[in-house]
């Protein structure tokens, strides 16, 4: 699937062994388990090198669907409290952060399925993205944002749903 | 302190082995001693050692307050003249950079106590920002920031003096 | 010829094994010359290496010009089909992107000789960065930039002639 979406990549032995974010994504996976157990120092340690490895820096508590693909991702921060739906695309830098609000324990955003998030783009606090949402590369995003919607801009204001091309 | 800053973190071991924005801040202190006694390219290259393992680039002459602590990280460039006061928070992808101007000899930006700055902010050339002010995420801060004020956007504006909730 | 950009380098040996940047632009020239060859794997297996190294991910296929110089660099990605002229100084995190428009089978930018891009700024998709042109930091850029113009701002505008100071 990161053949679909990658252009530049162009067989199954590239993706396995040159895509960071797919190694990121796995050792997430099993960090995510090791946290579910108790383990959390552990978990915490080998994100830790997973980070210096891929430069992506994935909470083992964050909650994450299948087949998400971070391209490029360095500088990718995926804080402990969100979720990520199935089939999500992030580029690199793009932080799902808390800025000090808190909702139903959670500090961190919720983000829906088919979600694309464009390089650089800042998404903080307790807020939803809904599904097949885009947000705009640089966006800095700080209210809900509607299913099937595109959001641009410093702070991001989501586009009349006509306007509905993805930046990535 | 990090313990107090970090919401995500939950024991002095955790901190200290994994957070890189204290190893990171431990090396600086090191190579800004080298620095002082003239071993320039000494500190240079193990802040580079540094940046590589932390993500982080602090340059060994830049000067640093006490109990800086540095959320995630990844990206981080504090440039060589900055001062940086006590008890700031900065949170990845913050830069102090130059632009080109030069004051006093200067071309970085000189921080107060307690500042916040967010995820992604650039603060650049040899402005001021003073003692707990508040840089929104994303900023590109190019002008002095008051104290105790939030500045937000690109570039960034100073918010009136009762918005100053914060935002990282 | 980084010694002259960058004002915190002070000697040649300090430019030959601190700046990452260099060791980027280098590498890159080597995985160019395989992937030129057809050895496509090993092209870009060897630049997800220096990647981990530099923080710069430079796409081996790209087109880059001579003396190119990337400052700080930690988060650069140059994209596949990108091309680059002589004598440009990225920042870093800077990104020439693809954001799913092609133009004559490229989906990256132009960027002309002696162009300026500063810490952050975003340029995506098939457009053209004309020489001379300044990019300021934390802009991201999505239609042309005429030579020896200014673009700053999310999207960035072009400043009147007039305004032409960088901004890095």
């Amino acid at each position: 699937m990161a053949l679909d979406r990658d252009p530049a990549t162009r067989s199954r032995a590239e993706a396995f062994w040159v895509l960071s974010g797919l190694h990121a994504v796995w050792w997430y996976r099993m960090n995510h388990m090791l946290w579910g157990w108790g383990w959390t120092f552990l978990a915490r340690f080998i994100s830790q090198i997973v980070r210096w490895w891929t430069l992506i820096e994935i909470h083992p508590g964050a909650t994450i669907g299948d087949r998400l693909f971070i391209d490029h991702g360095a500088g990718v921060v995926i804080g402990e409290t969100a979720i990520v739906g199935d089939d999500c695309t992030f580029y690199h830098g793009v932080t799902l952060g808390g800025q000090g609000d808190v909702k139903n324990g959670r500090r961190h955003p919720t983000v829906g399925n088919g979600v694309v998030i464009g390089a650089g783009a800042i998404v903080l606090g307790p807020i939803t993205v809904g599904d097949n949402a885009k947000i705009g590369a640089g966006a800095v995003v700080i209210a809900d944002v509607p299913a099937n919607r595109t959001a641009v801009g410093v702070p991001a204001r989501v586009l009349p749903a006509s306007g509905s091309k993805g930046r990535s």
